[in-house]
């Protein structure tokens, strides 16, 4: 299902691949030559994470037992969705496989992109992020959740964490910052310093030092990471390392273009009700079966461009079951209402453990993050509506 | 002695006093309307320290016993020489009136603007800067002397300073920046803003919270401080309050003209001997008095452009006893030599007291800053050359 990875709709504007890959060094993801604790993940496996750079160090860590760790950030605005689980799935199985996580609450970012104020992003962090981490499976040891606007209640490791971002200002120009960010203005500026020492930090002396650092991204992320390498290059203030880096699709939104936080018929939120996927999937889904039942029963459906199959690709971990969907659809044997039925199926099942573990999990927050007693108290009694 | 003030070898380039009192609303610094505390004291009463903005604010603290703070910073780069006595006597002065002290050693600051290394920035902050202070009257109560670097050990305060450099960014454009700073870069921008977080994080509720600021500086800085206004008046995620401020003349160079860290012959360090002193006075001091013996004794000495005599009218507290030096200089009955004499014996007096202060300095350093246990041990036996 290879193929699938360069669809359109999986994607944000108009990456070129070949670019990236040709120009920048990103190289294919071989599924063959990974650890083996990654072989049965469907998003390996699949080759939703499909490409890399560096990715032998991390390999070569778990291989040798060595510690090495996840970096990665999330933008506190909007609604966490399906999509998000993509990389929320990737950094819990790297969690597994022994690395320490380090987890950015881009509150900074959110500030100067889109004036939120600290606040609210806390609020949203938690609620629509952090949340859904644990009820994915994320543990409470060996991870670090902070606000980048916070950054740690160890003073070693908060002054060490912006005195980095103050220091790699001096190894980046502005025509620099321009090609990545386009208009900068000294907001922009401040919090693009501020994600590359995110990127950086775990590496310096008073975190884990210079171990090997994976950051999963979505491929339109690559840009900011080639920036935050290029300062590790530069930079001789501190030691760092470049870091690895993987690639991974989009789930594609149900009308087939981009799934976005602020379109309700693009995504399905974690906590929607089994009425409303139901009645989502049914009305947005993009279908990739024939016009008349005659017709798909002669010419078969299309799963290629089925987002309902699609999606199935991310969430269903049967290979011979997802095999044995895309051949009967292909053949006609199998409608366009009953694949989305079977997606409605997989959804509802999987959104009801989900929404189950959600409601421990904000029991559990304070494992995560230091509450203030009236969050504590607050989300010990919280339930959605 | 306030015509002084204007002469141009006291100030650096070509500040525009009329255009900074006009348009920028500094006001003259009327020593009658002074609290009583810094009345007898040289620098306000000779109106050494000659303008302010809202400096009200600050005599209105100390009349009502009300808390307030003082800011400055230091660039830890060079020689501390006789004229940087000014500033550190103003914050004496304004310790012993009450004010909590903040001084920044702007280690980031040298680092972007010069490439000088952290490490190299506090050995210079300690021998040049810090142990100068502590020789000329710092006490170790209720100041607060920290690194850009590593602002606090206690991680609520680190963590509220840089955030408060994240969120300014937001309110200042780049255009802003360059009225200031001429041609900026991204390391001169960062260190801009963390230099008006170093001017109003006093104010923050982790600190001392919306007391009133004095922030004492030579002319030239003043479009420092209108930014860091600017930005306290635009930002909304904190409650600030503008500061206040004062101007300061310089001591003018030996030779008549800005007295400069790199130019030997334009400045006393405090370090150096009697001897040296002697020499540099006698050889390097722009003197005011005739060519002949016999047209001085006709003519007089003009008082008025002679730097042995303004400088003492830095250091030479007694005013009766500066009167009649300036009386009998421009009678022409004190000759050159014996005006140069009179200096060489104030100055030395003077740096024998300091100089005997300093190495007591360096063994109470760890009063005043963190030293590390290597650090502990080379300045208790510290001893210059």
């Amino acid at each position: 299902m290879a193929e699938n990875k360069f669809t359109p709709w999986e994607v944000e504007g108009d990456i070129d691949y070949d670019r990236l890959m040709t120009k920048f060094g990103i190289k294919p993801l071989d599924w063959k030559q990974l650890p083996e604790i990654f072989k049965p993940n469907v998003l390996f496996k699949r080759n939703k994470i499909f490409a890399h750079r560096d990715f032998n160090k991390i390999s070569e860590a778990i291989e040798n037992g060595k510690p090495f760790c996840m970096m990665t950030g999330l933008m506190p605005t909007g609604k966490f969705h399906i999509g998000h689980m993509i990389l929320a799935k990737q950094f819990i199985e790297y969690q597994k496989a022994g690395a320490k996580l380090y987890i950015a609450v881009a509150d900074i970012e959110a500030f100067q992109a889109r004036g939120q104020s600290l606040e609210v992003s806390r609020k949203k962090a938690i609620e629509e992020y952090i949340s859904n981490y644990i009820a994915l499976g994320l543990k409470p040891e060996n991870v670090e959740i902070y606000f980048q606007s916070n950054r740690s209640s160890d003073p070693v490791k908060a002054n060490a964490y912006y005195r980095l971002q103050n220091l790699l200002a001096r190894h980046i120009t502005f025509n620099e910052f321009r090609a990545t960010y386009g208009d900068v203005t000294p907001g922009k500026m401040t919090a693009g310093l501020l994600q590359a020492a995110d990127m950086l930090h775990p590496q310096l002396k008073e975190f884990d030092g210079p171990i090997p650092t994976i950051v999963p991204v979505g491929t339109d992320q690559d840009p900011h990471i080639r920036l935050a390498r290029d300062m590790a290059r530069k930079i001789k203030e501190v030691k760092l390392n470049t870091f690895s880096s993987t690639y991974h699709v989009f789930v594609p939104g149900l009308g087939g273009g981009k799934m976005s936080s602020s379109d309700e018929t693009s995504h399905i939120g974690l906590t929607e009700s089994a009425k409303v996927v139901k009645k989502k999937v049914n009305k947005y889904a993009f279908s990739g079966g024939q016009v008349t039942l005659e017709e798909h029963r002669k010419l078969g459906g299309n799963p290629d461009v089925d987002i309902s199959y699609q999606w199935l690709t991310f969430f269903e971990e049967d290979d011979a079951k997802l095999k044995q969907i895309y051949d009967s659809y292909k053949s006609g044997e199998l409608l366009s209402g009953e694949l989305k039925a079977i997606l409605i199926e997989k959804l509802n099942t999987m959104l009801e453990v989900h929404q189950s573990n959600r409601k421990i999990a904000f029991k559990n927050l304070d494992q995560f993050i230091e509450l203030t007693s009236d969050e504590k108290k607050f989300y010990n009694n919280y339930s959605e509506e």
